[in-house]
């Protein structure tokens, strides 16, 4: 259930029996040389959609441009700054809250968006108290990262090893072939890939890790792989979420 | 061609070729009883593919939130400020911009969201004046309202006369209708729709068009109708993005 | 009836009568060679104190500067950005919101002030809300632009035709002739002026438009037109504000 | 030499002999039963016009809505936040500088602005700064409060005693019934008028000094000694300008 | 009476005798060639330790960052922006006047806060009126200067006589080498030191002060004149705290 | 080394031997019945002056209130809300950066923090580019939780067991009585401490722990485990500080 494929009925009546919705964060981000730049955004969605199905929930539309500074030394990269990611989700949340939602889970792709993520969601909770809307401390907020899930992080380990990396992962790139199976790309992969060094600016990054890839090979993702990592992303962020709204 | 399923190493390529991406924009607002909350952003996005297609362009992720405050009395409606919609575009188009791109052109679902964004425009002209960017007297943004192109206005006059409207019109939800067939719904329409009020703050909006509507008969929306919107928006549009790369 | 020509009692005795209060907005900016740079400030300060004799109304003192990013590489020029124009106007209406006043009408000299002009707005309605003012659901705001009146509009063509132009046109410099005789001034004009060029960032205009005119021959105007244009847009702008406030 | 009834050619040849301004500062706020609300904007208007005249420098358009929050309980007061003030004066400066200006003769006719404008200063040169201007470190701002000129100081002192008061006071009232000897007010005043206590909140002043004025008894005003404050602040403040830009 | 050294529930027995909260704020910035950086807030927070002690008031952590941005020329100088102050201030004070505090005692140790200060004041009466807490209108806030008080500045005069200065002073020295006898410096003083320049950007600030001193000899300080200083202040704040808080 | 107490010469020398610098960062905040406001910045601070000494580096001043939106329902608590610390952060590491400082070390004390603190640097890493600061791109900032020392954590877990818990915990309480034995607070403790509640608004904080311990016991505190976490953290984060600059 897409709320962008509601009418404002159906969302008034979805509101008299959950105050939850699912909300898709992403990035827009060099993901390497064969990984899509909408990676982040297209996995968040995807299993968004599966978990919304599969719980009965309304998804929200995907925020599809994230936290993504350190990647905007390669082009097609688009990033908001911290601040401006924060007045956006309070802005988003506050309208989401004034028809009555209270439970905003986040579903994100992006390691990059958690910090400013947890850092709106403060700001977000004493605005709410500002405007003093009714019941305003019931309003709680939780990122689910699919990629952090218990199960995908193990089938990752097993498929991939070491090779997975931390960016432009197999893992994240065999989501995205799933999603989108006339996309996948090929172009050769440096063996020796760059790891280990900490994340600054942009230009640093693009001096550390020169085709974007931080310790990963992609060459290993199949759609098949990530077909499994989307059914068990979905499995247990469907559990997650039936906890969180209780 | 989507920035979304390109790899960082393609829009390199592409910007040795051209300086110029199109980028969707809607916003998630009700419209009325059978009209989707994503309408806006589903015209401008499904438009916007047809162009990059036919014109061989980037298309940027949809901007699928935009300002939208006079529609958040009604559930499910989420907006932005315009000073956060502001930012939002200055920080999405200055990564841009510092990749190389210089023309921006927007392909608009939403006539609400024109004052803000025209005042984006010029406000991140001046930031990039001010970051010294090289060449960014070059930087150029435009805004196409698919729903204002001649052809468009000609076809809803001539199928739907004056029970076009305002909001909610038999053009946007035809053309969603296309999009999505199966999300088309039906609702009881008070033949008595109100019209001609002007646009102030939310409550009184909805105290002045209860249902949401502005003028509309939507009920005369079919998928058929929406096709051939669809397929005259992309044609001028296709010309007008031509004659703006210039 | 001039708001820094009353005290706060005669305000306060004024509120009882009515809630509505004219704003004056121009802009300081060049109007080629022989434009005075406060021609838009000027223009709608004139035609306001104009409008408020007619109505009884009382006008507000007037916002000089406006959003004139465009003119800046023109000296004398001054400018805000979007962003501090938005909540110039929201700290601007809600000391008036907070004393009574519902109805704002801005007589506006500039083009280039509408759209921040209108997002402005919205962004106001949404903070009045947030602040829980009394009655605030009625707060109404409209922007007039004198020089879009269908008189005056009218009477610029016959006089001038297409030497009228959209940027320091003959019909503006006669009406700040009308109010500052002293102050006509001449200028060789180069009868092969620009014009059809779209506004972008500030070097790029003046690239465009060397001289500052977009399409327009100035030397036409008089201070009798000048005359003739302040009273049609008196009389047409007090009928608009008469329907404004009921 | 008003630049509002300047040509941008005249600004431009007035810059290869000066890169100074008058920039006279106001506010729109209560005056007590008898001052106009816009006293200290026609104040300060009207002596930088003096000022302007003997020194030959253009004088900018009037900044007339100031920092008068705390006089916001009392109707037709308006003002902007600390915040707003600063943003607006970094923007009105950043344009002029940009076109040469280098040197900021502010004229200042209200106390409660000098706090938030001497912090405007700051964050100017600091915003120069950071957009690397050519000789930005020549940037230099001034107050000037004509109600602190020496001799003004002396002659209030002499006329008035301690009816002079703080706010509302005989000798500004004076300089507005000069200016505009039509718009004179007259009202009962009651002779026990509150003095002494310190500003803080809007409510909190108005509990204070309930007819708005601060220990003064502004009925001893005349146009007569409004000429005389005039002469003495504009022959004081042009020394104080010619000093300044040297 | 630290506040950092009190558990909340100490706090939460304070209110029920007092509403008031002493708050010391310095200034991170060069001192010339002798003076500590930390020279502002050392002498704010002794000084309000004392009178904390003293009076039986709580004293807040020491804002220990300031307005300081004319010398950030000189290396280990920091600064907040004056927006940035303004909002921290007004952050820290509504957090304060949430728990119910109502009566904030500034003791600065930094004339270049002043303003900015005083602007965050207005901010915060304005902001807190707006979240409609209880009682706001009796939130006062008050700027002690230690080194404007009275006895502090007699001695000064009798001490050092025009060889004070006014920055980087013997007196400020002379509490800090109090406070922190092991910290006491040496070094050159060239005796023919700057004085009377105004204060505009950084670097033009450098150029008029190249060693940092404004006309001070800080040589002939001594931590019994520190002790002094520090005494006279402690007195003198302690009774203007207790005229405030009544 | 406390840059408090150097001057700013020798400031300059250091910068020839080194561009690091040291940054505590606490909170203000409630620890429990028992514990102080202060503790997290007393322990940042305590255990940075401790890294300084043994490493030879400058120690800036303490941040000493830090984001705990959500303990500001506890009397006493301070907190900034997320964008007002970003730019605080952006401020102050600003001008460091512009004086010649590139590594910038927080030792942080309080885990609320550090979602924000992640933020500021992704901030401030694009506000030095924009700046064209020289050498912008070797700016790195990094945060280092003396609480999640590894030996801090083992000695926490053999000590207290379960009875450290997440706030409030007696680890920290231990290394405030080691730095302020005179500090030491006892109050009775319900043994039946709240657990397990993820962290929402500032209400809901409060209704999930009431006397603000999370889990914790705090009462087996003492300090002499405080020297020992004291001693444990210098150890661990002076290694972690000679890593982080090379």
């Amino acid at each position: 259930m897409e709320l962008h494929l509601c009418t404002w009925q159906e969302v008034e009546t979805y509101l008299t029996k959950s105050d939850a919705i699912i909300i898709p964060i992403g990035s827009t981000e060099q993901h390497g040389p064969t990984g899509l730049i909408g990676t982040d955004a297209i996995c968040a969605e995807k299993i968004a959609l599966g978990v919304g199905e599969k719980t009965d929930a309304i998804v929200a539309p995907t925020m599809n441009v994230g936290m993504a500074l350190h990647h905007t030394a390669f082009p097609g990269s688009i990033s908001l700054r911290p601040t401006t990611l924060i007045v956006y989700v309070q802005d988003y949340l506050t309208s989401l809250a004034k028809a009555g939602f209270r439970k905003f889970f986040f579903i994100n792709g992006h390691g990059g968006n958690i910090a400013t993520l947890k850092a709106a969601f403060s700001q977000t909770y004493d605005h709410l108290d500002s405007l003093n809307l009714p019941n305003h401390e019931q309003v709680k907020c939780k990122i689910a990262n699919w990629f952090m899930c218990r199960e995908v992080y193990q089938l990752a380990k097993t498929l991939y090893g070491n090779q997975e990396g931390s960016h432009a992962t197999p893992s994240e790139v065999a989501v995205t072939q799933f999603a989108y199976p006339s996309a996948i790309k090929t172009a050769p992969l440096n063996p020796d890939v760059s790891t280990g060094h900490p994340i600054y600016g942009a230009k640093n990054f693009r001096n550390c890790y020169p085709d974007g890839r931080m310790g990963s090979n992609p060459a290993l993702a199949t759609p098949e792989h990530g077909q499994q990592f989307y059914e068990l992303a979905v499995e247990e962020l469907s559990e997650s979420y039936g906890e969180f709204i209780q």
